[in-house]
């Protein structure tokens, strides 16, 4: 018998002992130290390491509610998801994500690669550092892990049954309700929007009927394509990076949908970035090269997915009428219709929802901030009411810097 | 201990005694007989009654291999499904499908009522026997067991497990196959084409790069396109009719799929059933009566469908979105434009496919039969490649009429 046999909430010190008696890293000489660094919503995080050493492991465990409230009661079963996408992320994307060591079903923890020597981009992108290598790495994450689990790739009972494994309904549920939903119509009164933009946001977003209807046509996209095993949450906070290296983390939102929410994802948070430069960065200079490099990474991003996107269904797509002629182009032109699409709803559901970014929020000069946030929903409803427009990442750049002279400083 | 507490394949008087046994259905003073009736491809159907009484039941029992081949090996739980769903669209189309007494999962059979004083609706339709009251019915078939399992109507986390226990990865693969890709290229040389239109259907379709892209596209729709609980198999085999009633059967196909599959299968049916008087009936009266009774009915079936479809969405719809203004309408122009789509896959695959439907092989005259399927695959490819010009009854019929009259007998 071990503590370790039925479930229970660790402490970082049960997660030490844990991690002497579950996992295979530590010696016997070793002298464990463990603290919870958590800061998400939903776990709890643990960081062990030897003081002998310099080994370590972080423990990831699931609550059966969140850890921001008791009242929120959540399936530890996501824990599994992302230990398996984990995994399968990382035999499809080799060095792209963190390595897992186990997934333990009993106590609903994960332990994994301890990355703590990579900073989360978001913060790294507000202290506006850039990573020329970026868009290289994450377009290769996003291909492989996209395109290969699809069905252009996967023998069809296959995937079938991927689709069954990867369901994730209380999760989706969130992404249902936080941007599909709430951000045009703040149904559950939970929005949070930012006071002087307040009547602003009514007429745009709750009030543009258009809007709406492209909206709803989008959500049932969500809630029926399934497509690909997705990331499900593949903001700049779910990205570890350094100069040379970049780990996408916490695919607990994963499951098998469209393509284009990972992928818009990416871009509007790229976006978030360049608002946050172009407010708050004092030394002219500087920031034009911020933006710029955001600029450069956005249509880098599109057109470096689409390029290995090519490759890839070139070499690899096993199903036989992958090579009609023209299917491989109109597939992928959906796919960036969709990004389009996508990376507008990110960018109003984080500027009115209750899940907010510190890119927006940090900053602290009001007309700024004000304008930062309507240049996101502007670009954000071009994207969506346009989306079909789009397919080159520089369109996408285009219409961030029309939306920017609108709004004159 | 019972003999039918395990697996086993039964004979009819096995049959016979698992009625007794099993079923609450018969007395202790009946007098059982039995016979296997079945004639489809895969499954066992017994019949078992009482020769002291009018009851009697049916009992249909899945193989680990297709009743036509030792080799085609078939998962049983396809009789799980099919007894679910049954009861699922008993539910919601009540008095529309068989009533189901018991579904058994240790011999993977299903006792439901006995059906044998209706008629299967291919055979009457080659009679040209007409059905005034089907289109009513059927409609609201589809509309109920449609709408109401899509995410329009269903609580999302509830239809997402609903996906799962319907997940169907061997009987989807056959309609993958059958319906979807050898049609157009016979990839696995087992198409069985009337020989006097072999090089006709190899311009047609092998050759035709336009049609071949539009079928990929639709190939991944069905893939993919988790939209509903769909039947999977609905043609006029897969229905018992009467002068009065309507019972759907067999829905072993059934998946969360696009809504317009069921749809298109339905109007393509009737379409062979048209073709197959306009090939066959001496009396011309008695043939354009038949005939004007099909295409009034395909009008009927997709304006009944679309009123009874908004009618139903009006009043159930519990998405929060579906009320948006002028989602009901783009959300059933889709479903509209996927119905003319398979409509044309249908026509197709029966005609030179492996499966083939006795309204076309049952014309003995070879010009008639060459000129009959030239113009269903005529039809088809209309269907298809202008799919998303198709919103009104009255279009499917029109193109049945303009293409009739390019082929002059």
């Amino acid at each position: 018998m071990s503590k370790f046999d039925k479930y229970f909430l660790m402490s970082p010190s049960d997660a030490a002992e844990y991690a002497a008696e579950k996992l295979s890293i530590f010696c016997c000489d070793c002298e464990l130290d463990s603290k919870e660094i958590g800061d998400g919503n939903l776990n709890y995080v643990f960081r062990v390491w030897d003081k002998n050493s310099d080994k370590s492991v972080i423990i990831k465990q699931a609550g059966f509610t969140a850890r921001i409230s008791e009242d929120f009661k959540l399936s530890p079963d996501r824990n599994r998801i992302e230990a398996e996408t984990l995994r399968f992320q990382g035999d499809l994307a080799p060095g792209l994500v963190p390595v897992v060591y186990k997934y333990d079903d009993t106590l609903s923890c994960c332990s994994m690669e301890d990355l703590s020597d990579y900073t989360i981009m978001r913060q790294a992108l507000l202290q506006h550092k850039i990573f020329p290598k970026f868009a290289e790495h994450i377009t290769t994450f996003m291909v492989n892990t996209l395109l290969l689990t699809s069905d252009v790739f996967l023998n069809h009972q296959e995937k079938k049954s991927l689709v069954k494994s990867y369901t994730n309904p209380e999760l989706c549920e969130i992404t249902e309700d936080l941007v599909y939903t709430e951000p045009f119509n703040d149904y559950k009164h939970r929005n949070d929007v930012f006071l002087p933009n307040l009547d602003w946001v009514k007429k745009e977003l709750y009030n543009d009927n258009e809007l709406k209807l492209e909206v709803a046509k989008l959500k049932f996209d969500f809630l029926t394509n399934a497509q690909a095993l997705i990331h499900g949450d593949l903001h700049t906070g779910s990205i570890f990076v350094n100069e040379n290296s970049t780990k996408i983390i916490d695919p607990e939102f994963a499951f098998y949908g469209p393509m284009g929410y990972d992928v818009g994802n990416i871009i509007a948070n790229m976006i978030f970035a360049w608002v946050n430069a172009d407010a708050t960065m004092d030394n002219e200079e500087e920031c034009i090269n911020f933006k710029n490099w955001v600029e450069n990474t956005i249509c880098e991003i599109i057109d470096k997915f689409k390029a290995k996107f090519m490759k890839v269904w070139k070499e690899e797509a096993k199903e036989v009428l992958a090579k009609t002629p023209g299917f491989s182009q109109w597939y992928l032109s959906q796919v960036i219709h969709d990004t389009a699409a996508v990376a507008g709803l990110e960018l109003c559901r984080r500027i009115v929802g209750m899940a907010h970014v510190k890119d927006i929020t940090s900053i602290e000069n009001e007309s700024a901030r004000l304008r930062a946030e309507r240049i996101c929903i502007t670009v954000a409803k071009g994207y969506i009411k346009n989306r079909e427009s789009y397919l080159f990442g520089e369109q996408f750049v285009n219409t961030l810097k029309e939306v920017e002279y609108e709004f004159p400083r």
